[in-house]
């Protein structure tokens, strides 16, 4: 399954003095949304950390596109789309729909985690293992 | 002045199980150096509310790209820099250095937010007033 | 019904270094369980404000204590009771649980915030309706 | 130094529909305030991680009252005090200001975590080494 809905509900404080949704939050529902993707397809953090050594999925570059407000009490919908697989990064998808019309669209890419043994506590992007692209084929192009 | 730096220390809380900064925070701050952007150019979200009647300023499009990780402790610098008035929006950018190298590029683009009768608690793009692009230019092409 | 259960699962950015949850988001979600015992009993903030000119319930206290660290991944089971009505405050109860043992119990006190023409934007604890209070009984003592 | 003032803006992001700042940001400052006294006497997490084999400071009980909202732009003065050095946890006292009126009162109880052995990435109480004791004295009774 290359693509996914994660719902979630606007809660009185994702919403700012101007009664609409403070905007950084759509950044933590796409984060949430793609970790949804991967469990949907069986990629849970805690087995591909134990099994392929990953140690989060940084982001590389972020960004959304905001069509119309979203306000507390909306449940959001959002599609979230693998996009693309390359070596030691991925891109991800993501459209939030408010009853049926898109309130954002936007976009993660991210890197395969990894420790990186030169520097204490560093990351670096890994190799993404063959087995885990071949669980979550990307969207074709 | 059409630029600005803001510093923010990052906390404890603003940090994830990998260590680094959770990404949505920088957003966050980005938020609060426009605001100061506009605060250092003597314009208060009050006083524009009273004055000119502004309700905010929604984002319309909003994107960072990360170039290394920040972590707990780490002092950030945002630089944030008025790069375009429009009719109704205007353009941000924001370069965030940790000891001086670059971690996060940024941008925003916002609409001048003004109640829009036609919706409770509705709000709409209105013209930026020339008064408000005085005060504060944008940065020459 | 004067208790109900709201769930939630415990995402990557509510965690911070030390791999628990960073605290504060207990209260999010103490928050989140308040306006869900409310909606489940027919009472919504947009009604409730219509009909009887609230706006918002304010905090006067909340406390929490936490008996054992949450993760990300887990799911929280936050069960709210109503414990007191007053006459212009009220007091709510929270437990959560986790994998059924007992990981926070909390408690908030709120008023019935209308607005206060004396003070712009300003807020004062209004006389509770009593039509509220039929809708939704404080746990016998 | 058994106590620390430290300030922070309160940002739009902060704030909910009510304009008034949303209630658990009062707790991430309090959180922040606790660093602050900590460093204020030359205690720092990563050395005292290095030396003294700390893993953060997990909270075992945290309240607050609310005495008057703050809102957008507000400067909070934050009073943190260390009250009492237990074998296994301790104390704090915060007190928040604005304007040199006494906003929200508040504790927390926070033991010093270090690493469980028994539990993978598991944290318990530790003892409090008595040279981080020796450097910052609990307020006297």
């Amino acid at each position: 399954m290359t693509s996914s809905v994660y719902k979630v509900q606007v809660q009185w404080g994702d919403c700012d003095p101007a009664r609409i949704v403070y905007y950084p939050n759509y950044f933590r529902w796409f984060d949430a949304a793609t970790r949804h993707l991967f469990e949907c397809n069986g990629l849970f953090w805690d087995a591909m950390s134990r099994e392929h050594g990953s140690r989060g999925f940084p982001l590389v570059d972020a960004r959304a596109s905001f069509r119309r407000p979203a306000r507390f009490g909306d449940v959001l919908e959002i599609a979230t789309s693998l996009k693309r697989w390359g070596t030691r990064s991925f891109e991800l998808e993501h459209v939030i729909l408010v009853a049926g019309a898109v309130a954002v669209e936007g976009s993660e890419t991210r890197i395969w985690g990894v420790d990186d043994p030169a520097v204490p506590e560093g990351l670096k992007a890994g190799r993404i293992p063959d087995a885990i692209k071949a669980r979550m084929p990307a969207v074709a192009a």
